[in-house]
């Protein structure tokens, strides 16, 4: 980005946080984070008759709670802005229907929810509007049948497999203060790194997050040690490892880092192969997890760094590698 | 959006135009603008083994072309946003490996144009970026394929059709002055009117179209003749018609109006059934007739409104209605 600004951020100073809603599926509410989370299903038809409805369902109660917590009507925010993974952004595209206010489709694959927040953030910074609300979900069942085989079949799973998270969470951003605000966010670019076995995503994506977080720290001159937890979206055990050894062979210290992937569930005990993955993972653990801790200052800031990989199903069966991006957004403490 | 400023509409004071690079398919290229545009292809294939390939290529292409205008290269560009038909956005996030600058994946369907345009305008405006190129794409084939059949299955097709183009367009936005400018943008509201025919997207368009204009007009304090002319993105011959008749049932006197898709082709004698649409309807008109005729202070000041129907097969399949969604940017002679 321009000069007078920082390489590929910017630092802010009137975006806040004022209010989240999360919802989630089974594994998500049974996982260890499941507490935190405002609301959960047992199944993952949510009394729908269609997975997509299903996740359309848990989008629009995700909307009504964060709204609801602030008092607050579908017509009074300014603009809304989402992403999901199915093709056309079809839960987002679909509920904004029902939504009386201008709607704006990203598509970042995983990466959506940091890259809602961080377009959002920057039109509330410039004073564009002075409330947008975030829309981001997936679904394990409509992801597996879209990207890869309908559940019900049961397709045998590699083992370097994520799990797509089935969740959804909706965020309101403003410019009037409250206790969190997002202190500054990095756009990231498209790296591929020649890997084209889209059952490791974890490991395609490792150098995109990489290059995002290295951007971000040399962007505002910082370091793993300037934020108390750094999280990734979902590169999982692997990609995580690899994250990892990539930092530490350019003699980066790492520490206070996790990946969102890995909090979301117990990886030994849950069968999600290497962790969680899709557009609620990272969202559901930061506006389900983080959030309200840093609320509560156990946090003074923290770093999210969402990962998406940019696969089309169409373009690895012409075996073309996969494009993976990752755009990070700083939240931090009011003092 | 916020009091203030103007309901759903920004006006802008240092947004420009600085260049952009046009490529089209065969129905373009001898269709009645064929001449207007920088280079088009005779057939679909481009020289590439898939038709996906093809389509990149020629965004490639626009870019190249776009870039070299201006003699700049792509790092010189703080950051590229852009989207096009096919799933997970596939044409402009593959593209995305090639270029060593943050991108952002906007998902819009054939409003993509307009959508990326407004963003990228805000952008701009608000001083965080001195310059972005939107990238918009579409192709017939791999539209057809993935939306509908493979071309070469030869299915028969309802009249109410529309034509995807193919084409790719590179749009450059600046901060420094040039002669043409982005003077006001308005971002649309997702509007389903129970239309649930996908072979009919024209009419299913015109309400979003009719209430992105009103919208603009009312923001703004306009009419149509405050314009030269006003375009929609791809109505097509019948959408077109039901505009104006909306128009006039609610006593709006409609002049210096016409349609992207009925410009692209000759609709009496080409094969387009009522018309263009696609991402790269509404653009290779904009940008490759429309702005030249700006540069030449044919036109003083014009309203794109680029459409676009949000609509997911799958869920079209389980009966359900048409998202649809159109975006608005108004461009202008500097004086």
């Amino acid at each position: 980005m321009s000069s007078h600004f920082l390489g590929n951020s910017v630092k802010l100073d009137n975006v806040y946080i004022a209010s989240s809603g999360t919802t989630c599926g089974p594994l998500e509410f049974f996982g260890p984070l499941g507490s935190y989370f405002d609301k959960g299903y047992d199944d993952y038809h949510c009394g729908e008759k269609s997975f997509e409805k299903a996740e359309r369902k848990m989008l629009r109660e995700a909307l009504d709670i964060c709204l609801k917590r602030e008092q607050l009507k579908l017509k009074d925010i300014d603009l809304y802005m989402g992403g999901d993974l199915l093709n056309q952004i079809t839960t987002v595209n679909y509920l904004a229907r029902e939504i009386p206010q201008p709607f704006i489709g990203i598509y970042g694959a995983c990466s959506s929810f940091a890259l809602s927040m961080a377009i959002s953030s920057l039109l509330i910074e410039a004073g564009y509007v002075d409330k947008i609300v975030t829309l981001v979900s997936s679904h394990n069942a409509t992801a597996e049948r879209q990207y890869r085989y309908p559940v019900e079949y049961g397709v045998q799973k590699k083992a370097t497999t994520t799990f797509t998270a089935t969740g959804a969470v909706a965020t309101l951003l403003t410019n009037q203060k409250t206790s969190v605000r997002v202190e500054s966010i990095t756009l990231g670019k498209v790296i591929d790194y020649n890997q084209n076995d889209p059952n490791d995503m974890g490991r395609a994506m490792a150098p995109a997050a990489y290059d995002t977080i290295i951007t971000h720290f040399k962007d505002l001159k910082r370091s793993f040690k300037d934020y108390d937890l750094v999280v990734t979206g979902d590169l999982s055990t692997y990609g995580h490892k690899i994250l990892k050894t990539m930092m530490q062979q350019n003699k980066i210290d790492v520490v206070h880092y996790d990946d969102c992937g890995c909090m979301l569930y117990d990886v030994h005990k849950q069968e999600v192969f290497q962790g969680g993955s899709g557009c609620a993972c990272s969202a559901l653990v930061t506006m389900g997890y983080l959030y309200p801790l840093l609320k509560e200052k156990k946090y003074k800031r923290i770093l999210v760094v969402a990962t998406g990989a940019l696969l089309s199903p169409m373009l690895s069966a012409q075996k073309e590698t996969i494009p993976c991006v990752a755009h990070a957004v700083s939240l931090e403490v009011v003092e």
